[in-house]
């Protein structure tokens, strides 16, 4: 299915794009936009290859991730002023993405035998962890634990998925609910400021 | 062995805890705390299994170390304030703990045919590295780096427990011998407030 | 080649020295040393293995990357004077171990079959990311991000480096001409203040 390539390619940039955007923030230097970019776009993916044992992981395997990330690097330069203007319709793709990353995530674990609560897991971190990784190298404490909902999006997302795929055998008809789900909860949950505290006393 | 099991499970709760308690200092949400507490569990293994080429990471083959991790969650919730209190007590379950971590570690890398050297270092790491994580992903310097000592402790059963290993056929009396010389050391070292600092000048 | 062994052996013993010296200015204790130290000297080359699936990782398979590691802890501390003094020569030592491990993980990176770009990205990767998890456990934002540019100077060596490798078969000389770029760039970029600035705006 080339539409799974073209959102894959889509959500890797809107990724790389979110990581150069911090690292100007940061005043980082050429090379630190680079690292921050390839970090928050692949890193996600990378952890989950690594804790399920897929060698290489996944991005090595062929250069085109290389080269959309690396692309990030002049687009970002270019035309940061209208990025920053259109952070909103950003998030758009940034959310398409996520749902997807979420979506292989799971895909792959399964295909490695995994239960599907590790799935499930797998699935999330794949979607989170890349933007994890970008905070702690730019040495913030990881937005996702205090602010943002996208994880619980995520986690949606990956239940309707796995759940769809045992009752349904249309993949497509499953991705496309499972990423809408995902799209639907962050949207909603930053519209209504949705937060899930965790403050027992 | 049994006992085996249910040390290792009690050592995951105590260690997910710990993580839950971090997550709720430093005002995380309820996905972060979930985070911190699979990090702060599951952290050490999954280096040492990383390390030592594991696929995939033990954690991952069944479900039941999730399930524990996710547990402390409500338990925590509910319990937090009698969490607070029994600090003490809960650190003779977390030294146990780490203490078996630190045989499993060693008994992992042997069973992968690597150095004895070797396998001190991952015994070490299995019972470290997910308190080093935590506190990474929590922002902070590593608590272990500057404070606690029970690096050393765990060092001190790695060692007695691999001398033993050459010696004595009788698995679990080492066994229990190490993480003897594990409780014992880091109880001796709070009471006495041993500190190893490292101040050339 | 025996020289590349001790070349080796030599970087290694400079990024020890180099996470120590970090150690010492946090004030972290004897184990926050080395465990610096460790991640230091042998972190690049770790992530690289990860990366690429080589299990276990390389430092595992002999034990004598474990020993120079551990040798740096008592020869900075009783030499601690001379080793900041000295930095500047050190600074030497340093480089030419970077311009080694730089063309180790390029030739790990090919042996495993990846691509030209990844193999430099290995490369770059092996020689730049010891400090970056150093600086990421002591809590800073690590310096390569915004004034180092040895990041520029590896990059450089990694292209001379596989350029070389197909129109040469002369593989000592290739090495040879990789890391004299490597040093030339990095001292030219120290004199000069060079610097590779992201400003967009």
């Amino acid at each position: 299915m080339n539409a799974i390539l073209y959102i894959d390619l889509l959500g890797t940039f809107a990724f790389a794009i979110s990581g150069v955007m911090t690292a100007v923030e940061k005043k980082f230097d050429f090379f630190g936009a680079i690292i921050l970019a390839f970090v928050t776009a692949v890193g996600g993916g990378t952890l989950r290859d690594i804790l399920i044992g897929a060698k290489p992981v996944g991005w090595l395997e062929s250069d085109w991730h290389i080269w959309i990330v690396l692309s990030a690097l002049p687009i970002s330069y270019l035309f940061f002023r209208w990025l920053k203007r259109l952070r909103k319709t950003l998030l758009l793709f940034d959310t398409i993405g996520i749902g997807l990353f979420t979506i292989l995530g799971i895909q792959k674990a399964l295909a490695f035998e995994l239960s599907p609560i590790v799935a499930i897991m797998m699935g999330v971190i794949s979607a989170v962890f890349g933007g994890i990784l970008r905070d702690v190298l730019a040495n913030e404490i990881p937005l996702i634990f205090r602010k943002e909902v996208y994880a619980f999006a995520c986690l949606s997302g990956a239940v309707v998925y796995l759940g769809l795929s045992y009752i349904s055998q249309f993949e497509l008809i499953n991705m496309i609910v499972a990423i809408a789900t995902v799209l639907t909860i962050r949207i909603l949950a930053l519209l209504r400021k949705w937060s899930i505290p965790f403050n027992p006393r």
